[in-house]
């Protein structure tokens, strides 16, 4: 008798590959983590073209659905429909826990990651951008403090896959320049979630296991992948990525 | 006797909301539209924004969920599995359509978005976010005519949501700049879809019923009401947003 496949979690150490991570160890499922080098464009092999055409991490790789799965809101959905758990079987709370699972999808992600964008390039090179996605961070900040004013969770009463995809990138609060005080309930329901063990096993995992993948990625970066890595073509001035390495 | 209440969708001319126009039209579904007057700001009223604290169209109010909800991607949800219709009930397929629903929610839209409002801008005004923001519709142009080069539909053999979401985005490809041409797969995608009766007739109705509220509204939007809609801060530079009155 042999062992079945293990889920594969293909990513690097980001938030939507974290969210995953921790949808797995709520599970108390077993997985393999595989890091992909993304500044030297593995993403854009053929191998991992045919796990994501998008040439994105995370792709999660599980026997229980047959073919690769990509896109970390649509991953969390199989696993919470799969397993039953963290998203209601039916009613107006499924509902409400997709809506806010596509705000993060749509907007926290997006929006904050925009920000970081713009926060790696040199101080004051880009002050519209640097600014516009500063301030559409700070209202989307605001937007999960004031949601979670008056709930225990961010689609109610549950602790769902809403909270799980929204935790990893609430993190970035205090590397934005922004003060976690000014954010009461967002700092009560962080707290509440870095403390579950199912997170905290999450975070060492991926952390620990791509530790060393990272650092050699982003520190053997030549500006050439960092200009692929960013999606920077010909028709993009010339820009100094390797503010990257700083923030790592 | 009377009439049950109808479904309504609050919005504005624009893709998230003629997506769900669409739905509705498929599913043969009657609704009243209501257009939110987003330039003077009527998102962010307190009647609003109890619809969807995040003050952000569409909203549907359908008596059949028994309360608001919002975000296009987790609407043209509720609808699929309340209706039963394009999206698998179980299956690999299944979540092969909430993959591609969320590239769309998630890189399509975002990304589409964010050079639709640096082509607003004063031209040569912000090259690399024109520019930056340029390429990654471009990309995103190429990966969704790669996409329906071997397939008929985004997600497969059958139409689907992910379709109907990515539609009214694939339609800016024309007045972003690029050759419609050099996309032949994407030409036969979007002329299947295009010819439905059910496409034909949301972009009637939402064009047709909204014209007149959001010529008024955008022509009198004051450099105030601008600032307000486009979320610049003090903490971003003053920007020209009056572009937005040539591009409508």
């Amino acid at each position: 008798m042999t062992d079945p496949a293990p889920i594969t979690l293909y990513g690097v150490s980001s938030p939507n590959v974290i969210k995953v991570a921790i949808m797995l160890e709520e599970l108390g499922l077993a997985y393999a983590l595989q890091y992909v080098a993304v500044f030297q464009g593995e993403q854009f092999t053929p191998a991992f073209q045919a796990l994501n055409p998008l040439g994105k991490v995370p792709v999660l790789v599980d026997p229980a659905l047959g073919r690769p799965l990509a896109e970390s809101g649509a991953i969390l959905f199989w696993l919470a429909e799969h397993y039953r758990q963290f998203l209601p079987d039916h009613g107006p709370d499924r509902y409400e826990v997709m809506q806010w699972l596509m705000v993060q999808m749509s907007a926290i992600g997006p929006m904050l990651g925009q920000f970081t964008h713009f926060r790696l390039l040199p101080e004051n090179s880009q002050p519209y951008g640097f600014g516009r996605y500063g301030s559409v961070a700070e209202t989307l900040y605001r937007a999960i403090d004031r949601r979670v004013a008056d709930r225990e969770w961010i689609a109610g009463d549950a602790y769902s896959i809403a909270d799980i995809a929204t935790f990893p990138w609430a993190e970035y609060i205090d590397r934005h320049g922004f003060d976690q005080a000014e954010y009461p309930h967002m700092k009560r329901w962080r707290e509440a979630i870095a403390a579950r063990p199912a997170v905290r096993q999450a975070k060492e995992r991926v952390f620990g296991e791509f530790s060393e993948a990272s650092q050699r990625s982003v520190a053997d970066a030549t500006p050439k992948d960092l200009d692929r890595f960013f999606g920077r073509s010909e028709k993009v001035p010339e820009q100094d990525y390797s503010g990257v390495k700083r923030m790592r």
